[in-house]
């Protein structure tokens, strides 16, 4: 069981990617990383957003990844941790032959710890 | 290992079920689900409720199991995606052949999004 | 499907213990459990946690083992159920063959419940 127990939190974590990590690289041009905000809701209720992602609802992904180059790695997120969103939009990106991601702890862990967010535009 | 995340992702998912598919059968006579407030609180703790949800703890579940149909597909909620008690009486019905999923972001979630609620009965 | 999704759920919730669990040892000297506070931030963020719990913060986890009798049971806890510490706390202490848990619903549970905490002492 307890092999088990490892093998289970090995691959729940290797579907995690630390705000750390983000954060370095936040101001990068040529960063590796591509955050996108997959949440689906309209601008007027989502107000802000991890800065510099690109918003892409969960909704919508499939359609549009013929716009997402495969040579960036994709970091997904939605309001918290506790919907399950963020987890179906990575199954299509890893299905899909992406490098991807969920953001531990969602966009309400990124603004707890304060890290930079900027306002949306309207749809 | 791209491999083994795809399909921890699938039955994770597969876990699930959203709201949108619970609303639409909300006021459906032979909707063929069965929402199951699993709270292990007193009416006076829960106060409200998942509009037409059937209350019984996860606690009494399994002494419960024979006054569920089997022709039912059961959708199970705690207060908030965070707690694991969801999951446990998740395992209770699947593991006694019933067709049953948790809700995604369980109460917390539906209450966000302004979901039909009713205030419960005392006990 | 089922049995995968029962064979899930199983290792899923045989990562947790509960607060009932740990409440009913937590006056006692001889308790089989020590509580593990693993969050990565100063007291002064901190301010409290749960009553009797150590402060080994995650990153610090592996470098303090040496500290950690193999005859106790270890409970981790963050600050919400929400972040993936935990479960990387409790991969490094399963992983080094510690009996371990992570507290269902984190401290944020703890404390929505009003069990015992106690003030964090200055670093």
């Amino acid at each position: 069981m307890e092999n088990e127990k490892i093998d289970f939190l090995k691959t729940y974590l290797s579907l995690y990617i630390g705000h750390q990590e983000i954060v370095e690289h936040l101001d990068d041009p040529d960063s590796p990383y591509v955050v996108l905000d997959i949440r689906n809701a309209p601008a007027a209720i989502k107000k802000d957003q991890i800065k510099g992602a690109r918003a892409i609802a969960a909704k919508d992904l499939t359609a549009q990844l013929a716009t997402l180059p495969k040579d960036k790695t994709y970091v997904v997120y939605d309001w918290t941790a506790g919907t399950t969103l963020g987890k179906t939009a990575l199954l299509i990106l890893l299905s899909n032959g992406y490098q991807a991601f969920e953001l531990a702890s969602a966009l309400e862990g990124w603004k707890g710890m304060h890290l930079p967010i900027e306002p949306v535009a309207a749809d």
